[in-house]
């Protein structure tokens, strides 16, 4: 049984300016991979209501999941809650138990209206929660709205990822060969693809600190299919030096 | 005139799997800022064939420029380039000064077939240049294809974006208040939003080194419109401890 595939659904200009470089999708992405849920997709979208309502209404039709980060807190730019709950065609409502959390814990002349607000979700939805703020993260259906803060962030998804229904636990083999290039063993790699469908094979050229070469990968959700087709793997690159696991080189990307 | 938008489409399974943490967005998001394009939407796909022709369709129809990242390398999971020729319907052609190019590089026993695909690019596209490597770059119609790894990805940017047609550069004002909660200002915030709505108002809490506080920013195309904002913005929080702007700390994403 292929895994089940969420998207992300990144909310924020500050990513789309590049003031702030996002790092929730790796967050996001490790939690889901050991819960046995593929990220199948990321996108990133300004703070513009008819694009966040366009957007989730789409991805919520095409994926299982879809997990949003970003405007959630109190200013005029945190626009999600009111943006899911359009999507859904719900109002939102006072959710009590969030209202009395957020009212004990401001002195009563600073929960003002705009703290207030916070607890408003929309109809339906069940709070998520965290262990290190007051974010009124919450699930509505299979959305799932998060702050974009990273710290919140990874709490919210700490608590919430492994309540979901899951499969099995995406499993990689890695070797990091030295001095190789990937027009050396890309005919070889090719081969090895059709003869492992199911599997992820990927090679992924490194540089760091003086050393390169290339990074090979076989991912999976079948433990044996893994196993083989990195034994195969390892035939394809005998000869050449091969970096240890431990200390990993920062990857770079594809080219 | 509003700027023109962009989209980058980001190739990647290593991305989504969580391997790799992507970097690009915000060279990219820089370069576009100076050359007065909007970077509006960002999507991170897998390395499949057909995501890979109907997003590039999608987003080619949609967007002013599209530029991609990853997936232009020797090895069978960099489909890119075909992905890309496919979606505007027509071949792939060797592109001769490429290809003299790359036989310069390689002896003539190591410049393989794999290797010489490198020069195969879609016809009518012409290549984009970089500094640092042979990585078969390329721009075709409004679609710009380069490479996923960070140190190539920026020098191609740097290449090819000064070239594009241009708009007013964004402009933008920063303050970061000490000590303040996003609590305190919102309705304020509301306020000012609706008196400027040509400019971007954001407000984005950070905490670092034990400081905590929110991050205000007002941004826009037009200058005399970004200093009025920016001088209101400064009235509202008046009386507030401001940090330097020199040694920004690093921001954390929305609440």
């Amino acid at each position: 049984m292929s895994p089940k595939a969420a998207c992300f659904v990144v909310i924020g200009n500050e990513i789309l300016s590049g003031r702030t470089q996002e790092t929730n999708t790796q967050v996001l992405a490790h939690a889901l991979n050991n819960q046995g849920i593929r990220l199948a997709e990321v996108r990133i979208i300004p703070d513009q209501r008819e694009i966040i309502i366009t957007t989730v209404s789409e991805c919520r039709a095409r994926f299982d999941f879809v997990f949003t980060s970003g405007g959630i807190g109190p200013t005029h730019d945190d626009i999600t809650t009111s943006c899911i709950a359009e999507a859904f065609g719900v109002g939102l409502v006072c959710h009590e138990e969030s209202f009395q959390k957020l009212k004990a814990l401001f002195k009563p002349d600073a929960f003002n209206e705009t703290r207030q607000r916070m607890a408003w979700l929309p109809e339906g939805a069940s709070p998520i929660e965290n262990s290190v703020s007051t974010a009124p993260g919450f699930s509505l259906g299979n959305v799932h709205v998060m702050a974009g803060v990273p710290r919140i962030f990874a709490a919210m998804v700490q608590w919430l990822v492994p309540q979901l229904s899951s499969g099995s636990p995406l499993i990689s083999r890695t070797w990091y060969a030295e001095n190789l290039y990937e027009g050396e063993i890309a005919q070889g790699l090719t081969l090895l693809q059709s003869e492992f469908p199911t599997i992820d094979l990927g090679s992924y050229p490194f540089e760091r600190q003086g050393r390169h070469g290339v990074a090979l990968v076989a991912k999976g959700y079948d433990a044996t299919q893994v196993e083989n087709a990195g034994n195969a793997l390892q035939k394809l690159i005998a000869g050449t030096d091969l970096l240890p696991i431990e200390g990993e080189p920062a990857l770079s990307e594809k080219t």
